[in-house]
């Protein structure tokens, strides 16, 4: 088959369009020929040499894809040849065939196209399992999402803005917090001209946000703190501003605050904590709101494969509204 | 009647026992003839100068009391004149009488003398609040508690090990480590002697603990999240060891960890996360172990009201192991 491959660590350009061996499907596993891939910031870190995939995870690029059923491993129940699905990935998305543990499979929701149900595993999964099932954000809390409109920030606003949250959103353009206003979001920021810790305190009289969800790390820690309601919990998901920077425990303390970092990619197949809980999870809360139109895939644009390093010069510019596809042709 | 009064911020030379204004009831509240309290580290940081009481709270030191109820106050229900109890306080403790929200009120457990109980509210609670309630320890865990033999420390012990948890910590004697020994720690650090870290990692082989409950703050941070398990969750309840420390995100979202930092004095007395709520899980959950003598209060030693300097020069030199109560004559 063909996939996407790296002619070695670096920028957009050691992306190519090769033939590579097809993946063995193990017990547990089906086998999906893709039909479409998205891109993740993850993605450009593994490129850059940056994010090495984990012990048995493919070499091959892509946390999700959506595509068909062609082949179903031993003691897979549930599935069968020909369904057509989407899938959250710890690689190998970026090519023409993946093999995937069952229970990372979600079916396509209705009335979703089968190439855009590949914008919807990893973000769906990581809002649900951070925002939810994590910080437990519930009717009547204040929220705030950093990004967005990146493919993680389109969805955490819906997803909020669902379960009753007041959502608070940061973006760099007045057209990203159009967009942003439009999917839920009751407060936007624009980071380049507003400090988002005085707009947080200003809406919410003083009080901060209930939970806060983070892509920059360190660059943001100490002001994420400030922005913190009572109570309240700070999910870091990305660390685009850096990893290390100083807590300051006693602020923290006075608001009876927690700091929590997670990655999804990491985690185990199965067990507990692991992605076949987060999909089943997510299965049974967000997929019918997704079938009713209530909660939506939201595409930026949509490449083909073999122009990867397109789509990657596209992100890593933060061009982009919602997710970056790839397709098979 | 007569309390422990401050002639100002400083050493425990301000500590002096004084005429003062009897405690005015309101609805809600008792009042209670206090037959002893206990001392906690805040009541420390008080007498300096460096933790005010919260708004509303008494003036006078001391965070818990046994004692008698001598009133009951408008619209108290399930609570009689006559009744012994111990209670969870905002302050008051150190005095002959105080008014409690009747929602902090616990009975005297069976079995445990009326002075002793002085020693329970606040360690019980505050295990209880963050390891259990907040923090999910559970059967099989790794456990570690930093200042094993403090008043904390000595509950914690208990309560993880009657959990089936393993419990590991921390303290600076071999004295104090075979106290904790005896009551329910597996694995005893010599913080002066050894590093914890190292400690964690072999008798986990490598993996590291589930949960930690720390004093020091910004002095254990770094090493703390060394310390800790894929999953695991720091809380820090004191800042013994100051409150500003780099905080590494990266290896916090490898872990998978979380942070938390909390204090059990300004939580509300009602409401999500009040005090009410924690003393009525406490009652439900830890009672009936204490009243069948599985979870015992430690005791150091007892001291006159008057006295209470001594208490505090004990408590400031962690001469003790558990509890230092004071008493009134």
């Amino acid at each position: 088959m063909r996939a996407v491959t790296l002619s070695g660590p670096g920028g957009p350009e050691v992306l190519q369009w090769a033939e590579v061996p097809d993946p063995v499907l193990k017990p547990g596993e089906v086998l999906v020929d893709v039909v479409a891939t998205a891109v993740n910031r993850a993605d450009l870190l593994q490129r850059a040499g940056n994010y090495p995939p984990p012990p048995g995870a493919s070499e091959v690029l892509g946390l999700e894809c959506s595509g068909v059923i062609s082949e179903v491993g031993e003691g897979v129940t549930g599935w069968a040849v020909g369904d057509e699905v989407c899938a959250l990935l710890s690689g190998g998305g970026y090519a023409e065939r993946v093999a995937v543990p069952a229970g990372q499979l979600l079916p396509r929701p209705a009335g979703v196209e089968l190439a855009t149900a590949a914008a919807l595993p990893e973000v769906v999964c990581t809002v649900w399992s951070n925002v939810f099932m994590l910080a437990g954000l519930t009717r009547g809390d204040d929220f705030l999402v950093h990004g967005g409109s990146s493919g993680i920030g389109t969805m955490a606003i819906q997803l909020a803005a669902r379960a009753g949250a007041r959502v608070f959103t940061t973006a760099g353009s007045a057209a990203k917090l159009d967009v942003c206003r439009e999917l839920g979001a009751e407060v936007t920021i624009n980071y380049r001209a507003e400090d988002f810790v005085e707009c947080v305190r200003e809406e919410t009289d003083g009080a901060g946000v209930d939970v806060v969800l983070d892509n920059m790390g360190a660059k943001y820690l100490a002001r994420n703190v400030d922005a913190l309601a009572t109570g309240g919990r700070l999910v870091c998901i990305g660390m685009q501003g850096g990893t290390k920077a100083e807590l300051d425990l006693g602020k923290l303390m006075r608001k009876r605050g927690s700091v929590h970092a997670t990655t999804l990619r990491a985690r185990p197949a199965t067990g507990p904590g692991g992605k076949a809980e987060i999909v089943a999870a997510v299965r049974h809360d967000v997929w019918p709101d997704v079938e009713r139109g209530v909660v939506r895939p939201i595409v930026d644009r949509r490449l083909p494969m073999s122009r990867a390093a397109e789509a990657h010069r596209v992100v890593d510019a933060s061009e982009h509204v919602g997710k970056v596809l790839l397709l098979n042709e």
